[in-house]
């Protein structure tokens, strides 16, 4: 069955599950994507005044994507999202930290023009293991499809 | 030589070059991280409003990423990022394309709990090959060390 916009409730509270950070991929996403020493070389990370590797704040973003995938949205349905309102790194992530993921939806809003489809801005939160928020997106807008009538 | 905050100057417009996007890469990092029809299955993703495959705003994000790190900010130096104001994907991103990155250093700030350090807040943005602009931050926030004295 998929899940469309009709599904998705105005004030809905989410727990969307976890995701433990692997140490390697933490090194992978950074060396491909974003290779500042605090991501890759653990020596010159242990002199930073992040104490050791940090995963880059893109690849906790995707690592939290891919958790709402697997447990909140539906990328059957999915059309994508216009951005995020306001996109925050509150605390490192580092390997074996374990993450879990929170969604609130503030609003719903059908399309005028396009009615097949309708948007819900939704607040997303990241937690670790010490129940510390790491990374939070507010306002973030989803696009999904309505279901057919 | 290393770049420190010193050298970051506010005003400053810099052309940071560009990337092809890699549709094999497209479809690798969708698959890991954001495996959604619309990023990962070309017969959904024609079928859908897109019209065909596009990429995950979290690898476009990542593919800019990699951009400022070659060619503006230095790894060496930085700090990392509280965040972003606000973060927009404005234009679908597909594969082939050559998205081009500007920066726009718009505030200075030296820290005055930590002298050793400082931030600048800018605007990013990405312009693919007609000259659209695809992704937006605004109000991404760079930390980095100040130049010892």
């Amino acid at each position: 069955m998929p899940k469309y916009w009709d599904d998705y409730a105005l004030g809905e509270r989410a727990d969307c599950g976890e995701v433990r950070v692997d140490g390697a991929e933490v090194r992978a996403f950074a060396e491909r994507y974003d290779p500042q020493p605090i991501h890759i070389d653990p020596a010159a990370a242990a002199a930073s005044p992040y104490g050791g590797i940090i995963a880059s704040g893109w690849h906790t973003a995707a690592m939290i994507m891919r958790v709402l995938i697997d447990s909140y949205f539906d990328g059957t349905t999915s059309l994508g999202s216009p951005g995020i309102g306001k996109l925050s790194w509150l605390k490192p992530v580092r390997p074996d930290d374990v993450l879990r993921v929170h969604v609130h939806i503030r609003e719903k809003r059908r399309s005028q023009s396009k009615p097949d489809r309708g948007s819900i801005t939704m607040e997303v939160s990241a937690t670790n293991q010490h129940g510390e928020t790491v990374l939070t997106a507010s306002d973030w807008i989803g696009m999904m499809l309505v279901r057919p009538t």
